[in-house]
Order: structure tokens, then C-alpha cells, then sequence
């Protein structure tokens, strides 16, 4: 590690294989969204030497740092995390003024990353990552033997995480992507998102300090800018990256995966892409509190000018008294909402776009308030009917940003059809009282069948990082539906099996050694056992 | 269930859920490969109208049988296998008139298909695969309350399988992948292989039996006859199925993974393809027992005629006499080898085809006896040395039946050099005295990132279905090296998890209800329990 590299001062240079490499292409810079001008320094784009330079040292790294223990990887990922958090002003105050979200959001997006980065070094110690299975022999099996047959989990080799703009800690250098790979046994190497280089950069060197510290391999992290459709696929389809980690749009996300499949040996790509987050409103619910609810729909509909993959886009419910009270909350809440400043001009302009659209095509109920700037969040409100619902696709679509749609059904059998017909989502809520309990029965198995997270009685912002939590769902909210990108099972994205039969004793890895060295959770002819 | 059902006859017709239907397109015969003519009946091949027709079936189907409990499923799968085993004579009699394969084989293959049946039974009793994890809530958390967290498994939908030529009964219309879709709650569609539409026919009765006898919804099952690139495409393509399955060619499997991702909604595929099953043979392991080892790899190499993935299609080692002792033995007994028949007259032509190039591009060695018939296998062994094999793509390509290549090479780093640059495999094999170990040592971990399963002294032929089994492995021996194809395993790509957040406690499923009212072991709080 150099000097140079310790320094809080941002080079605008790459990071390969512990060294700061600068690009040779395009110069780009970080917006600031709230002063309206771009940030020093540049950070030129690298090109396809880069990636091979960054590949290469990852597939070298890869032999020795799979070789690493469970707690050798735990220790790393916590010094990952103790980086980042002695560097947390530094790194929140960069984020702040390359996203234009508050202090106290990119305070706790930090404290979301670190935690991350703890809660995988706490699934490496837990040790049912290996996913060790022995089924011993049977010598004296008629017609025939059985041999003693023995399964692990192996990382998959290195892996390409892409950044997303609206997280510029949790979702991209060292976000959930990275974490997962890097405690599977995986080297990474990050492509950047644009709009926060240098957070990026601050974030990349407490990575490779915690690499250098941990005297692995160099290659274990690289840290690249560039074009995605250029770099990116290029990163994609090299062929010594085995997996892929993507969150952004539907677009970005489908060109990886046609790139992935293209490639001789297809890998996986886990995008998690778009999804406009379904919140049925339920009878009971609605006339018991249904002006409470309009006002905390608009705080979720607001939060962070609604980019969220799980922004609540869109709200279904019978059309009465009830519903008017939700209405008419949530049109008092958000005329008083001020145009907040969205990540980059580009995404603003696709708001203000995808906002024109459903002006084209539903009922406008209200809009926020007005703003001087071309690059800011104006909240909007929209109402349909089912039948009009069902028939565009516009309608269906993902606005990244705080516009959401209420579609007023005439009866519960018309919100279920909805629930039948939309696509697959990251999350689906449903308000309910008791007295909706028999509709929501009803309403479970669609919504099972359509999202990875069913939230009751709540808002779907918020992700919780922790061991049961989904965060995926059925094509296009992601590529991968059996996959979460948030919580302890993130890692199984890494992994593969492998099984090895009638292995002499000092040849078996120790996850599947005789005598438990490691002390896992083993499944011993199929029965789960810690002896 | 129509009377005609239940008779022995077979009727040439389709099982649309439950009913017996007649094709309307080409009529297709099977082929005895022994007595050389083809078998009544005909089956002529269904249409699109027969897709949409079982698609729709399954769809209505899934939400009653998907709610089924383990229990009710691990008992359908047994009555299923009672079925078979109830008619094992008239399934094994059809077989090996449709297959040209020995009584004894498929006396075993049909104990092998029950045999799995009831695995999934017991993983179904077990319970693991709901994949119980409850994260309780935190109230009082600082800065946020944590909500409670809940994740369970549940099946994906309606299923296509793709019944195998090579294992009539195994990995055909009741074979691991109806069993496992089955097991984990999906209604299945199989297109049956054209090589044994009778032994299908009566297979697809058993099932639709059981279905019947336990009141399962009829579109649970369906079985068509058709073109793969025609029908099977229109099958993947449907939008009611979420998944399919598949065992066969590199060219049929990439076929059906390009179909499925072109999908408005893509969807995982199963395909198992080619393999060649590297047996790395390592010099102390030569030295002692060469003849041995020569005269035990033939009886692997022509075993079924060659007709198995997992067949030794490549041998590695280093020149000298050990090499020369196995070869000479090796040479021997396929020299006394009867030319044996092949499963279709396609498959032997392809054979025929597949051992010319190599006899245009490596010395041979030998071949075995000579036969009047075109539709046999007449095995064959040839040598290259490592410059060559690394250079030839014909060479490193699978040949489906009893062909074989030795690689020569001059020393040990020769032999990590081809581990290191062979495809994807299902398996590869190391035989290994004790003075072999280190190299083992350094063989194993390349091998690992090659092949689903590592056999030590032992050959590849002979998959055990068990928990720990892993068949599967890097592209292009399958088309996704998470997963495997035989064993317990199998079941998880039927499966996607969901989480529900905050769900009130009388509408949440009994995996993840308070209690444990099933008896699971779950994760709380990422800690594995069963209380």
C-alpha cells in the first residue's frame, strides 16, 4: 500500500490489485446535486487493459484466497468494516456531496455497510456456508456398495459487482454484493457507478488496506471505472470472471445478463433491476385508519425522493370512504413536499420523463411542490382504474422516484387480480385489520407467487439486513428469483457444490473431515448434526 | 381415471391431466436396436394446442397442489413408486425392447426411480427444504426497531421436464426431475424421449394413477410426445411454466436455455449436458497396479454401451510402464469386447461419426469387435500427447458411447496443465496410492473448479442418489453449477424463498408459525434449532 493511499486527499485513480492505477480514457466527475456543480478530482475511464490487468490479478488471487478459513475471512470482513468506520466523515461528507442525500442518511448507509460486512463475518463463523453433507459408506449394501460420498460449498471464482447510484455505501464498493463474494471465498473486482467516484475511491482504499493488512493476495479487490456498456461488458464477459453482482435498471441489468449468457462459458448474473412495490390497501384497514395511512404512504413514497428499488410505486384498494381519507391525506402531505434533489441529472430527467408519461395516461391527483431546479424530485400522485390498469404498460412501469399510482378497484376480486396480473416484484404489501384477515388469506398465495417480501401493516422501504431476508423476487424485479441481494443468504450466490467420493481421510477438506474438526452443522444421512 | 388406463395395452395416446388424448401430428415408433424393426403402437406427436392445454392444467393446478402439506406430497410420491414397482415387469419388459439395454440394468434403473421417489419422501418428512428462518423483532432497537422476519421456501410453478434417451426410467418421465419438481410442489409437464414412448406411457400411468387415487388436481401431471425444437420450445416458452428440466446434448440443452432466457419472464433451465469425465491416473497408483487399473476402466468405459454421462471419455498420466501396463491391458479387453447395441440408430451414427475424428487426429490404439450391425457400438481407445489434446477442440469433445482418450504426458505439471484447461465436467476421477498424496493434494483443487464430483479410485459410471451426491457441475457439463440433478439436492431448484415481515401470526404459514407446529429445524436469529 502506498502512501499516497492512506492520504484522505482523492487521486482519481483506479485500484488494482493494491495499486492506484490511472485510467487512460474518458474523464468524468461527481455532480453535486445540491450546489449544482461538478466535483474535483477527474476520474478518467479505464478500457479493456484494465480489465484484463484486474482479472488476471483476481484469478491469481483466487487459489489463495479460497484456501483462507472461515475466521481468517471473518476477521478480514471486520477489518473492512473498521476501516470504513474510522473513515466515516470523510466517506459520508464525499457521499453527501456526490448524492445530494442528507448527512444522517449516508451517516447510517455507512453504519448499514459496516454492519453488512459484520453480519457475513458472522455467518463464516456460524460455518453452514460450507454446506457439509457425509453420507458414509455402506460396504455391505446388496446389489451394491454404497461409497462414502461427501459434500461442501466452494466459492465460485472471481466476481464482478457493479454499483448502484442510490446507495453509494450499502449497494456498491463495499455493499452487500461485495461483502457476500468476498466472505464466499470470491476475489472482486467493482466496476464504480459514475455518480459517486470518490466515495468509491475512499471506500475502495479501506478495502485494499484491510487486504494488504490481512497480507492476502492483492488481487482479491480491484476497484475500476469506466462505461458500462464498454467496460462493463467487457468485465462481463471476461472469462475469468465466474458471477456477476448488479443492482440498477431494468436495461442495465437485462445487457449483463445477455452479455453473461453470450459468453462460452455462461455465468450467472445476479441483477436486482426494477420493481414498483404493490401496497394493497384492505377494507378494514382503510376505514379504521385510512388518513394515518395516506400520511406515512407519502414518508415512504418521499424517503430519499423515492430512489428506492423499493419505492411503494404503486397502491391498490376498493374504491369508498376509506380510500378518499387515504387520498385525500396523501394529496394534503405531498402538495406540502418540497422538490428534493435527485442523485444525478440523468435520473432526474428520467423521473421527470416517466412522471409526463403517466400525465398521459391516468388521472393526476397531485403533484409537490414546484421547484427553480431542473434536477430535483417533484412528488406525484396518480389514480387509474383497474381495467385501464391492466391494459397499459406504462402504467406498470418502475418511475424511479416518488410517483406512485393508486388503482381504485369496485370490489376485493378486482384487487386480486391485479395482485394475478402484475409483474414480479421485490415487494408487496398489505394493510389489513382483523376484520381483512379472510381477504389477505386470499390475497397471500398470489402475492407469494409475485415478490420476494411480503410486508404487513408497514412500508416497503426499508430493507432489514439480517438472516430471513429476502430482498428479490420473480423476473424483472431481479435475474434470479432463488437469490436474495440483502441478508445471510446473499452468500449461496457464490457458492457451488462439490462432492467427493470415497476420499482417503487426509485428502478431505475439513468442513467434511472425519471428527467435525470445524465443529459444524453437518447433515450425516440426511439428519442435521453438530457432533 | 378411464378404465383403459389401468390396462397393460399400450393406446399410442398423450396424458393431458388425466385423460388420455391422441396426438394430431407425426407418428413416431420406438426402435428395438436388438431385433432391428420398430414397436407398435405409433405415437403420433401432439401440437401447440397440447402445450397450451397441459400449461393450463398445471396452472389451475398448482395453488391446491402446492398447498399440499410434506406430508400429503411424501405420500403421493411413495404411491407413485408403488405404482412403478407394481409393474416393474411390464415397465423393464418395454424398456429393453425400446432400449436395446440388458434385463438386469433396467430391473435396477426401475429400483433406482423408486428408490428416488421415496429420497424425496424422506426430504419431504425431513422438512429442510421449507428453509424455516425467523428473525424476531427488536422493538427496541436503537435507531430502528427491527420487524419480525420470517423466510420460507416454496415452489416455483408449473415444471418442464425433458425425459433422457439414455436412462429410460431414471432421469426419464418419472426420474429425478419430475421427482424432485414433484417433491417440492410443482406440477409437472414432461415431454417423453422419442427413443421409449411406451416405457413413458406406462411410467406417465403410474404417476397419473396416484394423482388420481390421491385427489390431487388431474394437471399435477401431464405427459406429451413431440418435436423438441417444435414442441419442446413451445413448452419452455409457455409462460405458465417457471422451470424446466433436462438431460441430454450440449446442442438440445443450449437450444432450450436460449429459449427460455428470450422469454418476456426467463426462466431457470436444468439442462445436464456433456461431459468427458477426465480419470487422472497418478504414478505410484500405475506402477502398482496398471493392468489392473486398465482392465477395471474398460468395464466403465463399456459399461451400457458407453450410453452414460459420466462415462471415462479422457485418461491422464504420465508415460512409462506403468501407462504402458494399463494400456496394454485396457488394450486387451476391448479387443475381446462384442460390439453392443446402441439405443437409437442416431446415437450410433453419432458414434460412428465422433470416433472418425478421432481417428483422424490421434493414434489409436484399438477398437473393439467388429459387427454386422450399423446401430452398434464398437468401442474404441485412442492416445495424443498434452500439445495436441490442448490444441484439439475435436479432442476434448464428448463422444457418446464407449470411446476413450489417453493423454500421454511427459510429467505431473503436464497432467495440472490439462485439470486446469479441460471444460466444465460432471466428474473427474484421481486413482492414488499413498505416494501419490501430494500430487493429489495439487490436483484436487483445480479439479474442484472443474467438476461436480471427485472420485478417488473408483470410476466415474454409477451416480449414488443420496444427500450428498452432487451431479452437476461447470458449464458445459450443466447449464448451472449450483445445482444438482440427482440426489436431495435436486429438490432446491423447484424452489424460490419469501420472507414476510411483520405477518400476523394466524395468517402465517405453519413452517414459520410460533411453536413450530411441524417440528422443523429453522434458523432464529441465524442460529439452527428445532425447538
Amino acid at each position: 500500500m502506498t502512501a499516497t493511499m492512506r492520504d484522505a486527499q482523492l487521486t482519481g485513480q483506479m485500484l488494482i490489485a493494491g495499486e492506484l492505477v490511472r485510467g487512460s480514457g474518458k474523464e468524468i466527475r461527481a455532480f453535486d446535486p445540491t450546489a449544482g456543480h461538478e466535483l474535483e478530482p477527474a476520474y478518467p475511464y479505464g478500457d479493456a487493459s484494465h480489465v484484463d490487468a484486474a482479472c488476471a490479478a483476481a484469478a491469481a488471487a483466487f487459489a489463495d484466497y479460497r484456501a483462507t478459513t472461515s475466521e481468517q475471512r471473518a476477521r478480514f470482513l471486520e477489518a473492512i468494516a473498521d476501516n470504513i468506520d474510522a473513515a466515516t466523515d470523510a466517506i459520508a461528507a464525499r457521499a453527501v456531496a456526490e448524492s445530494g442525500l442528507p448527512q444522517a442518511r449516508l451517516t447510517g448507509e455507512v453504519a448499514r455497510t459496516t454492519g453488512q460486512l459484520r453480519l457475513f463475518a458472522d455467518v463464516l463463523r456460524e460455518g453452514s456456508w460450507n454446506g457439509a453433507r457425509i453420507d458414509p459408506a455402506l460396504p455391505d449394501r446388496k446389489p451394491l456398495p454404497r461409497p462414502d460420498i461427501r459434500q461442501r460449498s466452494i466459492p465460485v471464482g472471481p466476481v464482478a459487482v457493479f454499483g448502484a447510484s442510490n446507495f453509494p455505501l450499502a449497494f456498491s464498493v463495499a455493499g452487500g454484493d461485495t461483502a457476500s463474494a468476498l466472505a464466499a471465498g470470491c476475489p472482486v473486482v467493482v466496476k464504480a457507478h459514475d455518480a459517486h467516484p470518490g466515495t468509491s475511491e475512499l471506500v475502495g482504499r479501506a478495502i485494499a488496506d484491510a487486504v494488504a493488512a490481512a497480507d492476502l493476495p492483492a488481487g482479491t479487490f480491484s476497484l475500476l471505472y469506466g462505461y458500462g456498456p464498454d467496460l462493463g461488458v467487457t468485465l462481463v464477459t471476461d472469462p475469468r470472471i465466474k458471477a456477476v453482482g448488479f443492482t440498477g435498471s431494468r436495461s442495465g441489468g437485462r445487457a449483463l445478463v445477455a452479455a453473461a449468457a453470450s459468453r462460452p462459458e455462461p455465468i450467472p448474473v445476479y441483477a436486482e433491476m426494477s420493481s414498483i412495490n404493490p401496497v394493497f390497501l384492505l377494507d378494514g384497514a382503510l376505514e379504521s385508519r385510512g388518513a394515518d395511512l395516506g400520511r406515512a404512504f407519502v414518508n415512504s413514497l418521499t424517503l430519499g425522493s423515492g430512489q428506492f428499488c423499493t419505492n411503494p410505486g404503486l397502491v391498490i384498494a376498493v374504491d369508498g370512504p376509506g380510500l378518499e381519507s387515504f387520498i385525500a391525506a396523501a394529496r394534503d402531505a405531498i402538495a406540502q413536499t418540497d422538490a428534493t434533489p435527485m442523485l444525478t441529472p440523468a435520473i432526474a430527467h428520467a423521473y421527470a420523463e416517466g412522471v409526463k408519461k403517466f400525465e398521459a395516461d391516468a388521472e393526476l391527483i397531485v403533484r409537490g411542490k414546484e421547484s427553480d431546479s431542473e434536477t430535483t424530485c417533484r412528488a406525484a400522485l396518480f389514480a387509474t382504474d383497474v381495467d385501464h390498469f391492466l391494459k397499459s404498460e406504462a402504467l406498470q412501469s418502475e418511475v424511479f422516484g416518488s410517483s406512485s399510482l393508486v388503482v381504485r378497484c369496485t370490489n376485493t376480486a378486482e384487487m386480486r387480480a391485479v395482485a394475478d396480473n402484475i409483474e414480479g416484484q421485490l415487494t408487496a404489501s398489505i394493510h389489513a385489520d382483523e376484520s381483512d384477515y379472510d381477504e389477505a388469506r386470499q390475497l397471500l398465495p398470489l402475492l407469494e407467487l409475485k415478490a420476494g417480501r411480503i410486508i404487513f401493516d408497514g412500508w416497503p422501504t426499508g430493507v432489514e439486513v439480517c438472516h430471513a431476508m429476502v430482498h428479490g423476487g420473480p423476473s424483472p424485479a431481479t435475474s434470479d428469483s432463488r437469490t436474495t441481494s440483502v441478508g445471510a443468504r446473499a452468500i449461496e450466490r457464490f457458492l457451488r457444490p462439490v462432492c467427493y467420493q470415497n476420499a482417503p481421510k487426509s485428502l478431505l477438506p475439513s468442513a467434511i473431515a472425519d471428527g467435525n474438526p470445524e465443529h459444524l452443522w453437518r447433515r450425516i444421512d440426511g439428519r442435521l448434526q453438530q457432533d
